[in-house]
């Protein structure tokens, strides 16, 4: 048997998330489905670097499986791809060792939210990014988004709906880019919390609109309580990016973002 | 009775089409629905300046319909939108005379097609634009378009299941766009037959794979058939950018297209 771990990419918007549910589409559903097709099976299991909501879109996300097939590795997105939907499709694979795991041993990972600020909204994004009619004050979030940067107890800011209980995360670094109306979010940390990057953005909204200073986040962060947060954005404006399982992959992705 | 002209925006990957058919959802279908609950009413008619086709997209086409209500200009957006799917929205609207026609009246159209070249899909714009491994030659393109532009019979590139039976119409201008990865065309005519951007756009791209000569052109034109013209390019990469009924707004237009 061979392990392959495959870089999903997926439009979030006709799932219910990645993890597979007994009534709802998932994309893990999908993929399994694919898996299963190909290799003439009743069933065939893989696993994912991480789950993600309803909505929640996948650039590149990282999922594992066996194969006792011989495919080259540059037929295997192929292969793939025409046992999957039109709204999934597998970009790259690489052959791993048999005691890969594709969610232990990720080193970081790599998410972006947009938004868009309009008078009115536009109905062909209604899917990919969340509508704002406010302006945004993009020094002051930039200043509050330094205070996330760094090693932290990210309870306040994440869902309490979790088994987790070390919440102590680190946000390697956060960039702010816009020309006015676009928005981008990057993150990249060690890993997120659940809901973590939605309750992010939607704090950092808060600074950006003059509503708190951005001189609150270290007393939010402080006092470990996610009713102090902002709002947790929609999921439809999320996008994980990246999974890092090498230093090498997540410093190029580092130096790639702006210095700001 | 006040006439009113609403510009309507919808995203086509949901809709059949804008005309009303029997068994599947279109555009037409859910905004008289949205009429009819506004109006407190069985059916409420409505008149287009046009009809598209499955999965192409409206950015501001006009529709008119008649109302007894009295709803300030600025408040029939929000009031129309609320009563449609989040898959279509009403930018604005304009009060009209009561013989206006919006069909008739129409003096010229402006239609865009996108689409991307690259080696692999991309799964985000699978609804939005047509998908392409080759590489075009843009000044190849450019110089077949030129003759496409001015007075013509069009019957060459345009589908022959039509009742009209005049083809001649005149374009005003075309305009390709890229930045060597992204393409943009766009048309400004008097008018288009049934097909006839997509089957342009199809010509277009045999010029730009090198297959055929920009010279050919005049030469199709003046066959007076479809078979000799290039394939009919998929509907999700169309839009309906704007329906003209003033000059002054079809010379803008013209005017803010660049001079290639």
């Amino acid at each position: 048997m061979q392990r392959i771990l495959a870089q999903l990419s997926y439009d979030g918007a006709g799932f219910h998330g990645y993890q597979r549910q007994v009534t709802s589409r998932t994309v893990q559903e999908e993929f399994e489905k694919g898996l299963a097709k190909l290799h003439k099976a009743e069933h065939w299991p893989s696993l994912s670097s991480g789950r993600t909501d309803t909505g929640v879109h996948g650039v590149r996300h990282p999922v594992q499986f066996d194969t006792p097939l011989s495919i080259p590795k540059e037929r295997w997105p192929m292969a793939l791809s025409t046992c999957i939907p039109r709204d999934m499709q597998v970009l790259d694979v690489s052959f791993v060792d048999s005691d890969f795991h594709a969610r232990h041993d990720a080193i970081g990972k790599e998410y972006c939210y947009r938004l868009y600020t309009s008078a009115a909204r536009d109905v062909f994004r209604r899917n990919y990014a969340m509508h704002l009619r406010d302006q945004l004050d993009w020094q002051a979030m930039q200043t509050a988004a330094r205070y996330f940067e760094g090693t932290h107890d990210f309870s306040s800011v994440s869902s309490p709906k979790t088994y987790v209980e070390n919440k102590v995360r680190t946000i390697y670094r956060i960039e702010i880019t816009t020309d006015g109306c676009d928005w981008e979010f990057r993150f990249v940390g060690s890993g997120f919390l659940y809901q973590m990057v939605r309750v992010l953005v939607g704090t950092l909204l808060k600074v950006g609109r003059g509503e708190w200073r951005a001189e609150y986040i270290p007393e939010l962060l402080a006092k470990k309580d996610r009713t102090e947060a902002g709002i947790t954005v929609p999921g439809n404006g999320l996008y994980l990016m990246n999974v890092f399982y090498h230093e090498d992959d997540l410093n190029r992705c580092l130096r790639g973002l702006k210095n700001t």
